[in-house]
């Protein structure tokens, strides 16, 4: 199975995702500053690969420590999570693993450095296990929800790339597809970045699953021609309110499925909820660089010096989905907010 | 005032639209076939501005029509209407230009060749001149309905280089400018051959009217932070009932503007209005080259081999639309049909 981030002798082994699909280049992260890097320039990205890797970078963060006692590994790993918890804004599951890990670490009290160094990693081993096996009942449960027959509109990479594996809105594609459902589907290009046409196309056609690329701007005009049967989309962090923050267009496709009727999916883990907000207005969008809109795979599309705005974000209001898919079960309306509320009760 | 197509002594001048913004390249189309060619590529875009190219390439075919009597000459400008309406399906302007240019040249009657070709070019040339008459006319309608102050959305390029010189929709925009209005213009890039980034910016930046570039994507989330003021986009074709056939993406700023709000409106020259079609799903969508998705300005951004859907156009509702301006006024609801009739009563 693809899997982006995973850990090997020498550090936190990745896949490049910035040189997909020209090149499939695997490279090994033996420091902290180059998992930030990595995270920073997406090399790594989506929400739980974010988590992952995170993850995998405090258990590096003790291996590499250059002191042997206890409390100095547990500085090295402080220091670690003070760097990549700056890396991006508004994945939640970034936080989430950081937090995690170091509630293990609290947890473990007081043990000497080579067993502190193994139980951090086999934690952050479990984050991983855990996420691929979140993403298959993922894709149990939201396949189900998906027609028999029928054209399925997805919005960036919320797959294999995206995860520790499986995938989240390509898992429940997955999931129809080993339930027998004939799914074909659309991938919106996703500018600026463009992971809709790099990265979900090039998966689904290593697995064989049929996709069509289209420009953003296309979906609304297909929806209108009734050849989208339903939209599914990942996230990068759900309000306690069920309100979705992902990437930048996925509100624009939440408002053209609803007034064509088309059901609007989210797929995620629930370490992609965050209580702690009542609704979505209160998630950070990250901004990033005027390039990525200005010279897409580095070549210059505008004028010198153009003004540009660059939200890497959006936020679709709960009310324009019709359903949150976790690895718990199906949240729906009108009972949206406590079924979130439960489903991580579970989790935890 | 930038003017993309005008007659000079070797055939048809143009700017190469599509080298910029990185390049300012004027040549002159010497044959039908390079006039048409140039319409295919999109060197000449926009659907005024292919209607006064189309019009201009029947004054050359007559000006360099081997031989000399008026049937010969008349032969000639057939073959190149032929050759021209071929070109690109959607633009009505197009067929406007041919068709009229045709009644022109049976109206003439009996004359000689030299008296033909020159009352043909007369005609193409009063074609262009009475389209920059009408994007001023549009400008003003236009510029009203705007607030004193805020930002406007645009879509595509419907700017001097998409008419005859200054615009339709970006006519609306420099008509509130010159009228004292604080205007500021947000330009989606407009995926896939990235006319808002190309064009609409380059040429704002060259009157010195503020501009800021987003991806397609990025609409639906400033509309949502409040960020809009309105919308204001050109046309290719608008049916009898009010339907507009704009540049794909048009629709989703459509819709996203509906659910927020905000003012959509479309400007467009009466010869856009086809009323020989009672509503927008009779009006024929061009499908454009794979490429021009996989490959954005030469560069491979998808897996080869991907699947593609690419429409060039969509069709969106007259009930998203809150005006239609043209030279002849402004149609609202609820009778904007009727209105519509009579404007292009009006226009002949």
């Amino acid at each position: 199975m693809l899997s982006p981030v995973s850990w090997n002798e020498n550090g936190v082994h990745i896949i490049e995702q910035t040189r997909l699909p020209g090149e499939e280049v695997w490279v090994d992260l033996e420091s902290v500053e180059q998992v930030a890097h990595a995270i920073r320039i997406l090399d790594i990205r989506g929400a739980p690969a974010i988590g992952i890797a995170a993850a995998f970078g405090l258990a590096l963060a003790a291996k590499i420590c250059p002191d042997q006692d206890p409390e100095s590994i547990k500085a090295c790993v402080q220091e670690a999570a003070r760097i990549l918890g700056g890396t991006r804004p508004t994945a939640v599951n970034l936080f989430w693993a950081l937090e995690r890990m170091q509630a293990h670490l609290t947890a473990l009290g007081e043990v000497d450095g080579p067993r502190l160094r193994q139980s951090l990693l086999a934690e952050a081993e479990k984050i991983r296990a855990e996420d691929i096996e979140s993403c298959k009942l993922i894709g149990k449960f939201g396949g189900a929800l998906l027609p028999e027959e029928g054209t399925v509109l997805t919005h960036c990479n919320a797959g294999a790339l995206a995860t520790g594996g499986y995938g989240t809105a390509l898992g429940v594609i997955r999931g129809a597809v080993e339930a027998g459902k004939r799914i074909r589907v659309l991938a919106d290009e996703t500018r600026p970045l463009l992971q809709g046409a790099r990265l979900t196309a090039w998966e689904l056609m290593r697995d064989n699953i049929e996709v069509t690329l289209i420009s953003d701007n296309a979906a609304g005009h297909l929806m209108s021609k009734g050849e989208i049967s339903a939209c599914v989309v990942g996230s990068d962090r759900i309000a306690g309110n069920g309100d979705v923050a992902n990437k930048i267009g996925t509100f624009s496709v939440a408002v053209l499925a609803a007034r064509h009727g088309i059901p609007f999916y989210v797929a995620a883990p629930t370490s992609t909820v965050d209580l702690s907000l009542a609704s979505g207005d209160l998630i950070p969008i990250e901004e990033r660089d005027p390039s990525e809109v200005t010279h897409p795979r580095g070549i210059q599309i505008a004028p010198a010096g153009v003004a540009v705005r660059n939200p890497a974000f959006d936020v679709t209001p709960h009310d324009l989905v019709r359903a949150i898919i976790t690895e718990k079960g199906v949240a729906t309306h009108p009972n949206m907010a406590a079924q979130l509320q439960e489903m991580v009760s579970k989790a935890r």
